[in-house]
């Protein structure tokens, strides 16, 4: 891979684990008063947190991003939307209708919506941060989605909003995006990266038929076939057959890897994100916690790839960042037992016989 | 089954659910801006709650229950944990330093703390609710664990403090208990109720080894023959394997069944609670909501009894009203989404094509 100097220098920052420090979490979890791993996945959550944080997890300030684009491959009929729903929904999620918004408030998360490259125009505000990259990505069935210039500033202007959250007191940053067709891209990658077959990671997205189904599949095959994405190569493959907002949201990663913030993984577009930051720094994955389990046959796929099983099995298919959204509260709550709780010492309660 | 008159105008106050009130809370959750049915499992949640509370779901004052009480079968050597620990755990309860306190006040939720008949001295406390039966159950591999009249008071005590909490505004009540030994309680339970073998309902509670774990499935074998308690009669299996604490939990869900207020139904000792109030009103069942699946092995088949599918899978095991606690989040967040989320004509968003 070759990599400019600034993205290169960020991946280099990126370091393992500190496994001596896990055993001291350990301890002080299987001091509280409970028996020893009675709070099963819960625990491992509060292990990572405090693992990461130092001995000290906290989540006081969530962030919620939520970058939309358009992609050009809608042309080839994969999405059950039209291409204005991106722009609408974007307007949605400014004026805080949309479910993303509900849960990200309900989370205590304030939510950052950008424009990575949305086709429609959408009203200009105040809310709608401004990356542009292109006015969607051209259609990856006929040529690659977008140039390795754009790539390269699709994952800079993701990691750029990350360094000024977590400059700003950000302690947890979650992923979301919207775009009509992303699903699409997310299957590709996800083939490009992992090797698997395009039918066994590719789904229905918002709700296609089985016709548009097989169309889509085709669609993913002709996209590798015709650009060839070296699945070693990150950049490569999210500018073959990515998007601008997947972009965005890997540079958000490995902001969050290179600074110890953890980062939740919202659902299978988010974890295609996941997959490009990981080729890029393997060590990535130690901030990464994956929040639920998509009804897309891709995510279990991608997953597994990166090792992350996920918190949430709800059966959510959405995006937007809903996922990543409630588990903002599994997060807290791990937080809290691993900060607040009382010691077996402490509260004089007696251990086992 | 010969209930007492106060118990059963409870039981006949127990009403199913107005499917017909279904159908319009499904045309509001379809038209909120997202793909029909993409939230998944939280717009079942939504939905549930909506039909409950008249198409206004609303989690506003949760309030958890607590129910502690000692089990005299805990001289079987059924127990990892000495009995000492119950009293213990109660003062850490009323101190607020236990996992259900951090996970309570995390969500938002108040804990009221009673003692349905624990053995110790417990220092006294206004946080503490007074509800003794007795001082703990009998050894119920050497007799009846308790009497008729115990059995119905313990139902009682626990309508009442639910009575009281719904008069108050309650909106959402959660279950749990703490009781060394009541694992074995439940396991009994969900044998009578289920008629499944001891053997595939009896795990290892909060950690004991092979041979107490032969130990133990030997114990609940006893019982049963001993005493023979009816499936069909839920204060017969009460009366002759129950717990105080395990009573007092039916007695709050037939309140919250009467009240069409929903009640969070913790792990495997809260559901072995909910076979009793489901074999006293089938109809109970509309109210409950499995807020996670334990990895006690009888939890699974408890709740395939019930027909309930939960919403968290987290592998705790601590019981106390943690996973109850938990989910308090998710229904929060449900109803939520049910009344805060843009429809598609109020946003202007385009449907599918």
């Amino acid at each position: 891979m070759n990599l400019p100097s600034r993205l290169s220098r960020l991946v280099d920052r990126i370091a393992p684990l500190d496994v001596t420090a896990g055993e001291a979490v350990q301890r002080h979890l299987d001091s509280l008063t409970k028996p020893p791993g009675s709070l099963g996945r819960l625990e491992e959550i509060a292990w990572r947190l405090a693992v990461l944080r130092g001995g000290r997890p906290r989540v006081e300030r969530p962030v919620l991003f939520t970058f939309a684009a358009d992609h050009g491959v809608v042309t080839e009929g994969v999405s059950a939307y039209p291409q204005s729903v991106t722009a609408q929904m974007v307007e949605n999620f400014v004026r805080g209708g949309a479910a993303v918004n509900v849960l990200a408030n309900d989370a205590g998360a304030r939510v950052i919506v950008a424009d990575f490259g949305i086709v429609n125009p959408v009203a200009p505000s105040a809310a709608l941060v401004q990356c542009r990259i292109g006015a969607g990505t051209a259609n990856m069935a006929l040529a690659p989605a977008m140039s390795r210039d754009q790539a390269l500033r699709a994952i800079q202007a993701g990691a750029a909003l990350a360094e000024e959250a977590i400059a700003e007191g950000a302690d947890l940053l979650g992923t979301g995006e919207m775009g009509i067709g992303n699903t699409t891209a997310a299957s590709a990658i996800t083939a490009a990266v992992t090797g698997a077959p395009p039918a066994t990671v590719t789904g229905r997205g918002t709700g296609i038929d089985e016709g548009a189904w097989r169309r889509k599949v085709q669609v993913v095959e002709r996209a590798l076939a015709l650009n060839r994405p070296d699945g070693r190569d990150a950049v490569d493959v999210l500018t073959k057959v990515g998007g601008f907002e997947i972009g965005g949201l890997a540079g958000l990663m490995l902001v969050g890897a290179a600074e110890r913030v953890p980062v939740i993984v919202d659902g299978f577009i988010s974890t295609a994100a996941a997959l490009l930051a990981v080729t890029l720094a393997p060590a990535a994955g130690s901030v990464l916690f994956a929040s639920h389990r998509s009804v897309e046959p891709g995510h279990a796929v991608a997953l597994a790839h990166l090792g992350l099983v996920p918190y949430l099995d709800l059966s959510l298919r959405l995006g937007e960042g809903t996922g990543a959204a409630l588990f903002i509260h599994l997060a807290r709550a791990a937080a809290r037992i691993y900060a607040e709780m009382a010691t077996f010492k402490a509260a004089g309660v007696d251990g086992p016989r």
